[in-house]
C-alpha cells in the first residue's frame, strides 16, 4: 500500500489533507508567506492516531514535522518539502483541571491562552506567559522549553510539566500522566524530549503543574545609569521581595526610546535619556501591602542611589500601560528597513559590557542602521532585533558572527530559549562541545534511526 | 597491564587501597556494618583522572560504582564485591561563589551542610535541606535527585542545577559548567544524568544556582481532623503566603505521639488525640510583617473551622522545637523491633484515604506493630516507618505489596526521592510502564554498552 492510502486507512478525508488543499496555502507559517509544500498534513485526534501515522511512515521511512502554533522563531517547523505534516491542532482538549493536585491535562494542540483562562476560572494560575500566548500551543511550547516574562520565579516550561505523553518514531507511546511533584522511580523520560524540538519524539498530552492565582500584581519601571547597579538592584529587588517576584525586564535606551515614541502610542512613565530601564513585577496576595513593600523598595533604592528615578504602577492602567511597553516588539520591527532577532543568553554580571561592545560593532557595520536591545536580565536572557538595510547573506552571517563569537568565552549559550532549529545550528558549536554535540547526535540515532522526525533540525546527522 | 597497575599509573599509592585496606572497613556504608569487599578504592581528586580511571576499566569492562557520602537509602551503592569503587570525596572544593550569578560551583564530594554554610556568608541560599546534609555529597545528591524539606517552592534537586560536568563510561568528559538560567541550545544532556543514580555517568562537578537568603523564618503547628481540610488548608496558606511558603509536611498521630512522648525529648505543642498535624514554614524578608501574615491566615482558618488548633512558633527555640519534632525519625525507628521505610508519592487528594487504608490492612499482618506515617504532603510524598517483629524476607515483601500496589491505578510512585536503587527494582514495574522501561533500557545500553557504571542497580539488563 501507498503512504495516501495507509493513511486514509487511519484518518478520514478531511483530516487529511494532499495536493490542492495544501498548495491553497491555508497551513500559513509565521512569517513565511509561502504556499504549504509536502506529501499530506494529517490531523490526528487522538494519541492512537498519532502512533499509527508514526508506524504507517516509519515503516516507509518517511520524514514528518509535527505542527503547533507555527509561532516558532528558528525555523523549526519548515518543511522541506517531502516530508509528512502532522498537525496537532484537533488535540485540543483540556480534559482535567485538577483543584486538589493543581493540576490541568490538557492536549498538544491546546493553545496557550486557552490554558490560562480555564485555569483562571478555577483560581489557579498557570505562569507561563509571552508574547505568542494567543497562538502558540502546549506541545509546541514544551518541545521548545519557552521561557517568557515569568522564569525568574517559575523556571522555564521543564519546570512547569508533572507528566507528558510522547510516541516515538516508530509509532510506540511512552506515556507518563502523572499528577505528582516528586517522581524518582528511574530516568526521568520526559525530559529527552522537553526541548528537542520535535526531534526525539511527537508530544501528545501534557499534565501541567498550576499554582495557587495571585489576588495582588504590582509593576514598577526604573532608570538607572550603570548596569552594575542594575544587577545590585536585582538582589535589592529579589531579597526584598521575597518569593513574590516574577519579572525583572532590562530596556537599553533605543529600545525604550522606540517604544514610547510615536508612531507607538504609549507615553514614556520615566523620561528618555537614561542608560538603563527595568520593569520589575510581583505577584502577591495583598495589594496594599505588597505595593507598600514595593514602595518601600524603591525608596530605599533611590536613597541608596542605585537607582536614578522610578514610578510605581498605581493602577490596572498603569500596569497596562508599562507591561505594553515592554512587551512591543512591533515598534522595533516596524521601524526597522530589515530586522534580524537574536535571544542570547549569558552571565548577569557580563551583561553589561558585552552587549554595548556588541552594539558598537554592530553599529560599525555600515548597513545595520540600529541595535534594539531589552531582555529578562535576572535570567540572563538578552534580546537583540537589528535594523538593518538587506537581507543579504553576507550581512546576516557578519551580525551572527558579531553577536554570537563572544558568548563562548563567557560561558553564554546562541539561543536561551528560541531554540536551534535551522537557523542556529551553524552556531550551536560555539556554546556545546564536540563531545556534547556527539553525545546529542547518539541519543537521536537511538531514538530515530532512520531520521524520521523533523529532520535537518536541531542537528545534522550523516 | 593489569587494572590495578594501570591504575597505579593514574594514581599515588595512597589513594588507590586494596586488599587489607578495604577490608578494614574504613569505608563504612550507612546501616550497613559489614566490610568492604571490591578490587579496588580509587579516589580521585580531579575530572581528568576520573576520566583516566573509566578508561582503564572501559578497556578491560571493568565495573565500577561511584561513592558519595553513602546515605543512599535503597542500596544504590551496595557493591557485590567485583567492582572499582571510586569514592570522589576528595574532589571537594567549592571553587566559586558568584554573587551576580548567584551560583556556587562545586566539585562532586563537597558534603551539602558545607555549601550551605558557604554560600549563608555571602547572603545567599541553597534550598536543598534535609536530614542527612551533614553527610551527603552533591555528587550523590544529583545521582539521586534529592527531594527534601523545600521541594514546594524551590523544586528538586534537578531544578537547582545550571551546570554539570559528568564523564561516560568510556571516559568521555561531558562538560557543560554554565551559569545560566535559560539555555535552549539543543538537548539538555544534564537532564539525562540527573536522578540516573550512577548509572549513565559519574557527575565529577557542577554548577548550583542559588537564591537570596531570607530574613525572616516562620512557622506554625496546626491541628486538622479531616484530610480534605488538609488539602484546602494547604490551598489557603499557600495562596496567603503567596511565594513565600516553603514548607507544607503533615504528620500523622503514630509519627506525632512518637515524636513527643518520652524518651523523645520534645513536649507536645499542641495536645496529642488530634487526627492530624501540619508544619509549615515561610521563607521571607521582614519578620514581623511576615510573623503577622502567618498568624492573620492561622486565624481566618480557625474561624473557618479548616483547623481546630494552632501554634504559631514566637522565637528561634520554638522555630527548633517544632522542626526537632517533624525531623525526627530516630523516634520512630528506636521505638521499632525492627523497621522498614518507604517514600512513596501520590496524588494529594487522595492521601488520606489510601494512607488511612494502607495503615490498616498493614496493621493486619501479624508481625507490624505500628505504622509511622509523614511526609512532605504539598509534594504528594508520603514517608511511611513500619515497625515490625522480624526481618524475614516474607513479612519484608507482604509489607511492600500492600503499600506499593494501590499506586498503579493512582498514578502515584513507589520512590518519590529516594530512587529505585537495588531495593525498589523489583515495584518499578508498578509505577513505569513496560514501554517506558524499555525506553530506558535502551538509553542505558547505548551509553554503557557494556553495562560499567553501577550494574544491577535500577534497571535489569540481559
Amino acid at each position: 500500500v501507498d503512504l495516501i492510502s495507509a493513511l486514509k486507512l487511519i484518518l478520514p478525508e478531511e483530516r487529511l489533507l494532499t495536493g490542492a488543499d495544501l498548495a491553497g496555502n491555508y497551513y500559513h507559517i509565521w512569517r513565511m508567506n509561502e504556499p504549504l509544500i509536502a506529501k499530506a498534513l494529517v490531523l490526528p485526534k487522538t494519541t492512537e492516531e498519532v502512533s499509527a501515522i508514526m508506524k504507517v511512515c516509519h515503516e516507509r521511512q518517511q520524514a514528518v514535522i509535527v505542527f503547533g502554533g507555527r509561532t516558532n522563531l528558528v525555523s523549526s517547523t519548515k518543511p522541506r518539502g517531502d516530508e509528512v505534516l502532522i498537525s496537532l491542532e484537533k488535540m485540543n482538549a483540556i480534559s482535567e483541571v485538577d483543584l486538589a493536585s493543581r493540576t490541568v491535562t490538557v492536549g498538544a494542540g491546546v493553545i496557550l491562552e486557552n490554558i490560562l483562562e480555564a485555569v483562571k476560572e478555577k483560581e489557579l494560575l498557570f505562569p507561563l506567559n509571552f508574547g505568542a500566548r494567543g497562538s502558540a500551543q502546549i506541545g509546541g511550547i514544551i518541545a521548545t522549553n519557552a521561557g517568557g516574562l515569568r522564569v525568574i520565579r517559575y523556571g522555564m516550561t521543564r519546570n512547569l510539566i508533572l507528566g507528558l505523553e510522547v510516541v516515538l518514531a516508530d509509532g510506540t507511546i511512552i506515556s507518563s500522566l502523572k499528577k505528582i511533584i516528586k517522581d524518582n522511580s528511574a530516568y526521568d523520560l520526559k525530559q529527552l524530549f522537553i526541548g528537542s524540538e520535535g526531534t526525539l519524539g511527537i508530544i501528545t498530552k501534557a499534565v501541567l503543574r498550576l499554582y495557587e492565582a495571585n489576588r495582588s500584581r504590582n509593576s514598577c519601571l526604573v532608570a538607572l545609569n550603570e548596569y552594575t547597579k542594575v544587577v545590585k538592584f536585582l538582589k535589592h529587588m529579589d531579597k526584598g521581595l521575597a518569593g513574590t517576584m516574577t519579572g525583572f525586564e532590562l530596556m537599553w535606551p533605543s529600545f525604550y526610546a522606540a517604544a514610547t515614541t510615536p508612531p507607538a502610542e504609549p507615553k514614556p512613565p520615566l523620561p528618555h535619556g537614561h542608560n538603563y530601564y527595568v520593569l520589575v513585577e510581583s505577584l502577591g496576595n495583598d495589594q496594599t501591602n505588597d505595593q507598600t513593600v514595593m514602595l518601600e523598595l524603591l525608596e530605599t533604592a533611590l536613597h541608596e542611589k542605585l537607582i536614578t528615578d522610578g514610578v510605581l504602577a498605581q493602577s490596572e492602567s498603569d500596569l497596562q500601560w508599562f507591561w505594553k511597553i515592554r512587551e512591543d516588539v512591533h515598534s522595533c520591527v516596524s521601524r526597522s528597513t530589515h530586522d534580524q532577532h537574536f535571544d542570547i543568553s549569558l552571565p548577569i554580571a557580563s551583561i553589561g559590557g558585552e552587549l554595548a561592545k556588541i552594539r558598537e560593532n554592530l553599529l560599525e557595520l555600515e548597513d545595520v542602521n540600529e541595535v534594539y536591545v531589552f531582555g529578562h536580565v535576572a535570567d540572563g536572557n538578552i534580546h537583540l532585533i537589528i535594523d538593518k538595510a538587506s537581507e543579504e547573506l553576507s550581512l546576516k552571517n557578519a551580525i551572527n558572527d558579531i553577536v554570537y563569537h563572544p558568548l563562548t568565552a563567557l560561558g553564554g549559550s546562541v539561543s536561551a530559549e528560541h531554540g536551534i532549529g535551522l537557523d542556529k545550528k551553524a552556531y550551536l558549536p560555539l556554546c556545546r562541545t564536540a563531545a556534547e554535540i556527539a553525545l546529542m547526535k547518539q541519543i537521536k540515532i537511538q531514538l530515530d534511526p532512520y531520521n524520521l522526525l523533523n529532520p535537518g533540525k536541531v542537528l545534522d546527522l550523516p
